[in-house]
């Protein structure tokens, strides 16, 4: 029974999967699914997914979306998985649950907003947007503070204090991994007040490498793409 | 070991929770944090809750927020619980944790910023926005579409086809329910062209009664409070 993981490597939640699969050892088919030419509209895609987003994953007759039930299925389904991804023990998973819940409006909401009303917008035939972006800067900081003040407090190497990271660290740093597409200054602006988020994702990287920098190298194509569109 | 259930019944995740306690005979204490008058921003509350906002628990030594993982949590905490709420077949819950994440950006997001924009602002202190409620029901209508076409398609009787319900289709009505603020001639306009929806509402609440009219109560009387602060 193969795994099919239809995704795209510029989008957050689909990195986190395909990274959660190869640092598992999880036997997969990647798909690529090219939703900046619209391809996650077509029909085929919508008999997999109809909310018509990427990720999505095809297991025997499961057809699954929404990445953080993908991760937490996975983590369930393939008995090689080690517990600190998505713990059996019901308290330490109630607290990752809260994590990815919280994420949803808040830091994901954020990121991807902003990525795109400053620098992604383009690559899909999207205008860009400074003045929504603006907005999309207040919540994705006041979500980095409150990342880094409730869940990164003390000497945390991952979130809620833990010693390995779970998918609440990997959906969450692949997220902010987004913004190595915007500009350097506007990146260095919202990063800088929060070391401790940037340690956190450099420890994220560590216990996932050499996959986490594999998979993200897409980004910086992405990056000259946006940069050759600029300068046309 | 008591239960604590910090919440709010004007929030539709607080009502999700109290209903769910309620139904499966869950001892536990209610306590409401009044966010209409800002006391969910008070240090005491913010102590059990960091992030400010209604519903939260704490059991034992365990602090918990955002309603999905609560009602995870609690489904899994107490024994009691029967299994169709949060199955512990695991494709059968990785379906119902789809449905939660879906529904924060979509239904979630539509349903709680139309409510506010066109009618509970005042009962909170804000101004209507009746630019934003435009866009909030665009958002909301869409996801009442998808719901139905995607989850409560054929003669099911709960979401994903099921015979009975789960903490998705108690944590969806609930959003639903939030409608019964707004005027009734939008809340027609809104609801009318998805009758899968009104019936589908329908089974939830006969499937969760009495427990479930009870504690929407409260909603008649904000609707007065509304009328109320039109006529002054």
């Amino acid at each position: 029974m193969t795994l099919k993981v239809y995704g795209h490597r510029l989008s957050q939640p689909s990195r986190a999967i395909i990274i959660f699969c190869k640092v598992n050892g999880i036997d997969f088919e990647e798909v690529t699914i090219d939703f900046t030419t619209g391809k996650h509209r077509l029909p085929d895609f919508k008999e997999i997914n109809p909310m018509a987003e990427v990720p999505a994953i095809v297991h025997g007759d499961l057809k699954l979306f929404e990445s953080h039930a993908i991760l937490c299925y996975l983590a369930s389904a393939f008995p090689g998985v080690p517990d600190h991804w998505y713990p059996a023990d019901i308290v330490s998973r109630a607290k990752i649950q809260s994590i990815l819940d919280w994420h949803h409006s808040n830091l994901r909401r954020g990121a991807l907003n902003y990525c795109i009303n400053s620098a992604l917008g383009p690559v899909r035939s999207l205008p860009l947007n400074p003045q929504a972006a603006i907005e999309d800067e207040k919540i994705l900081s006041a979500s980095l503070s409150k990342l880094e003040s409730v869940w990164l407090k003390g000497d945390a190497k991952f979130l809620l204090g833990n010693f390995q990271p779970s998918v609440a660290d990997l959906s969450l740093a692949c997220e902010i991994m987004q913004l190595e597409v915007v500009d350097e200054k506007d990146r260095e602006r919202i990063l800088r007040p929060h070391p401790k988020i940037l340690e956190w994702i450099d420890n994220v990287k560590s216990a996932t490498s050499p996959h986490f920098e594999e998979v993200h190298e897409h980004l910086q194509e992405v990056k000259a793409r946006i940069a050759f569109l600029k300068s046309a």
